[in-house]
């Protein structure tokens, strides 16, 4: 079969190999509908080290082609929803808080950099009943793809930001997974919305997810103008953005006893950097946490239920649509190059 | 002063006091708008056993006439929203979980039958600074007023439901707290959203607040209905209405693991049922949480957030508007008989 | 095989059988340690309806006989201690809250109905890798049994108590569960923690696991005893015994604002009947949770690592001592019976 | 009234004073026991700016001299308990989540800079009601003494650890806090708790307090050696001491969805640095909470329940005991010198 991937640090291009094999719990897919994200782009560039030849692709939409023979709930010829993350769920760290580390760091998400992805012919799921969900019949195959990695990251932002009624927050960078973000917080109860970011597109729909206020970091500091907005400080804060000053910038912008929340991917060289008195010399009781997308089937399908019942409509992220398996390489440089007026590229297949 | 109150149980009337006396930290309102509230109907008809010539109401808007040497924040003229529980800050047990018990069960609510109330020409409130919030600019008195106790006491109703994003949410009971409580889970993070109740005008704003479905006591068992509804359970129920029966029919219809959040106000009379079938012997984990209105100037100036930045439009729950002290006995005869196209009605003061 | 079970309902008795099959992801064990549990009794009581030969018993520590193809962390020869609760971890309700009710109600609890149970030569448990855990060297086999169900029952209905440093807590009932609920709330920061029960050795065990004060049944209505030596009501009660009066006993014990945590199993047939008043009128902040014994291996490996560190001596609990596998049946009849000094018997097969 | 203080920066000394002034909610105290806090030096040598002749000491039991009007529950000659961190409770902060910020960053703790502390012959307590606990009967004044701030402190580093049954944790740095957080960890339900330190005596303490293994900074890089013990990482790191690499090495130690919780006061001029590969790029699921210590009479009362009750003995703290009110300034130098036999000295009064 066919697919697009790594063949080494920065050399992108097609690559022949056998189809995967199906585990007794496992299943394999023909992705009608797939998205490019910035993480495989992180990939190819080496921010997990060399891989050679390796498929790229974790965001999809598909069609069951061939399911194992412990698997109960699916059957060929389902159209399914495929969560990035896909825990092995009887791997005993994801019996604790989180199901995104069950094997170690991030190994949850087995797409990146771990096994072959899904801008293929076709792809590998483990655990099929417990990491895929049905396409749900009023549920738009393109609004579906948004929810497994974009929506379930930006909403896990919130999550761990803490947002209670009426509270104040910002949403640090509007590229898809903020502006989630900010749909996030909007339905979770956030009164004053600012979120940080300059893009006109990005902007417009930042706008229509529920932001109240919107910082340019060309307008001067950003602390400064959301103390000023606030008039005194963020409830919470949540970072889907920014470099090696960015904790210290969000930080700055907390209240005591406020949240700040990380979904960025920062680089492995970075360093963080913290003045402690802006974290109250350690003694603010501002917390920090940063968190990774959580998935499984119950994850994507609550999910899916936000936009089958129309609480958020996420296909408002999707700026160029191409068609035919081919294109999967335009949809990919284009992620590459990341045009302004960009924000996620999909590819139907068929 | 007049005030309009309760002469003795049932009978309710007009009554000449002498102007509360204002403590150091304390200040003197005269109310703008109020609004009665079925609480206080409870109060006349013996809820809270006999009180003589006292005066009703909780609910108001004002202006302050006279402030305690030792308060901080506030001045004569100032336009204030006042919450309806209004805990004595000093008191230990605030400092605990909840306010609204600060020197025994509900004794934060102290215009329920521990002084005179707001249908007076001026009313008491105790601790200023920690209990009196600024009307903000751009919210309407009307706005602010159905913030006190209305959508405190039915936003605290989803908070106590535990809310998740995606999660199947039911509201019992679509009387005004109840359509708060509706606002509150879409604005909290549910996806299907059933209302329970029959008003057609009832209807009408839940599903505009986001109900996604509507079920009648009229077309059947209730709990068969959500059952079928929701395709085996619903996460969360908030009982904002019904009688002794209900607390079963809540448990029934929630899933294992699922939360039970009562703000209604039952009778003291009423002996609540729960076969422990329903609650699986006992070891369901279902969760069951019954909630009081928080009060205080924070959670409202939260409340107020939402309002200021469009979240939630709290004006829908008024239907009838009258204006002048006098009219305060129409607006409450209303409530008491409880027409069927009644949700909230206001009397402007001036 | 040979297996003592349920022959019909009140009827029990060696049973011959097939040495049950091993699935993929499963394994065989052969006790050699087991303990009857009350709830073996209830089911042969008809408890959960009627079944035919089916071999009784959850709780046991073993060795490995045989391992699935597909199984990862384990081998023959090993010897593994086995949650009561062994739940389905590829069923979507276990990526929720709670891990009990993998396809409905309690239903990760397999050894209770559903299938044959560990009072036999052999018995089966499912994914292996998710659910058993080696036997840690500095543990003893008996120490290990009483954390499969006891402990990590009566530890749960601490969990769901909501215990914070200092807060006045009530287990009523010191039968095995309460104890562990006794030692368990110490460990999780109990100041006063009052202990209800009679029976001389229990009460000695609750002393020694950290109850500050005994109050007996005999000695008058418990409520008020509880009143009046917490001044003023706890702020948290756990119910491991008790009838269908006993949620309106932990309702009117509790403070505004507390917890009531049930581990106790209810009869189907019960009734639990709540005065609104003791419930604040619906309105008292008060949290009812009831709770089921979670499993697993990573809450049975916590469990453990207390036991490991010497935070709680289970072996406490075992009151009688039996040798040979012919024995579990002088056990389970001693079960039954309830003599006043039973807490817990246990069995060693070799 | 004499008072012993801070004359500049690094300059202590007597200073002679008026005696405070009671408001109308306050009191005036005059201390019976009182303990210098490494606080107190870092305040004298400039942490928070220079103060011109200010009265230190924030540790302190006393009898009540004088109380205003409007308080209700004490009167002249009680023995009270005093929080180092006494709230303004009308201030709407206090109304959130934590009651340390009342008008901004730690402002709660009013005896650190912003007003004459507890080292004279009478202080002042703002709204005595809230904030002064009576001496219980059965519990020492040096007892009580400890806990205003030592295990308050201490305690909260545990709760902001997040520590559940079973958890494997670590305290870094054995101080007066460090060794509180050992025994609040313990009493929070810790399995291995492993304790980060040197000094023989505070090692011994430590392990009295449950810590379950000892690390020496003195036997290479602890993390390597929390790893180690851990069998690859801990469930909740505390931190108690420690310079700027201390975040980055407590992140290190810290397991995917582990929490990192200090409680150290870190010089103004630090800066935390943190390479984000540490972190998992920002994603690992790792929270990080900084705390002070909570105050307020419900706090206090709490934390004199668990002395009351014998679950920790919070006089294994004091090293040194000094007699007279002159010897103030022998216990203040000794903290100054804090030579290695130190952990906290104490000053009876009369």
């Amino acid at each position: 079969m066919k697919g697009f991937g790594m063949l080494s640090i920065d050399q992108a291009g097609w690559i022949e190999k056998e189809r995967p094999e199906c585990g007794a719990l496992d299943a394999i897919i023909r992705p009608t509908v797939l998205a490019p994200c910035s993480s495989d782009n992180h990939l190819l560039h080496g921010g997990f080290g060399d891989r050679k030849d390796l498929i790229l692709g974790h965001e999809a939409v598909g069609e069951i082609v061939e399911v194992g023979n412990l698997v109960k709930n699916f059957k060929i010829g389902d159209i399914v929803v495929v969560p990035c993350t896909t825990p092995n769920w009887l791997a005993e760290n994801v019996q604790g808080e989180y199901n995104t580390h069950d094997e170690g760091l991030m190994k949850s998400f087995k797409f990146l950099g771990s096994k072959d992805g899904t801008f293929a012919e076709y792809f590998h799921v483990n655990q099929a009943d417990a990491n895929l969900v049905l396409l749900p019949e009023n549920v738009l195959p393109e609004a579906a793809l948004m929810t497994v990695d974009m929506m379930s990251t930006g909403f896990h932002g919130v999550e761990n930001a803490n947002v209670r009624f009426g509270d104040k927050v910002v949403v640090i960078g509007i590229g898809p997974v903020g502006l989630m973000a900010v749909a996030g917080a909007k339905l979770n109860g956030a009164g004053q919305l600012i979120a940080i970011g300059t893009r006109p597109n990005c902007v417009k729909i930042a706008k229509e997810y529920g932001a109240t206020d919107i910082v340019s970091y060309k307008d001067g500091d950003i602390v400064k103008q959301v103390l000023e907005l606030t008039k005194g400080g963020a409830d919470s804060v949540i970072i889907a953005g920014g470099n090696g000053d960015i904790l210290r910038q969000a930080v700055e912008m907390t209240v005591p006893g406020g949240y700040i929340s990380n979904v960025n991917f920062f680089d492995g060289q970075d360093v963080l950097s913290m003045p402690t008195l802006s974290w109250g010399l350690g003694m603010s009781n501002k917390t920090i946490r940063g968190g990774f997308c959580p998935g499984g089937a119950l994850r994507i399908r609550k999910m899916l239920h936000m936009v089958q019942h129309g609480r958020v409509d996420t296909t408002k992220l999707i700026t160029h649509r191409y068609n035919g398996f081919s294109k999967i390489e335009d949809a990919f440089y284009l992620m590459d190059q990341k045009p302004k007026d960009l924000i996620k590229p999909i590819v139907f297949i068929d």
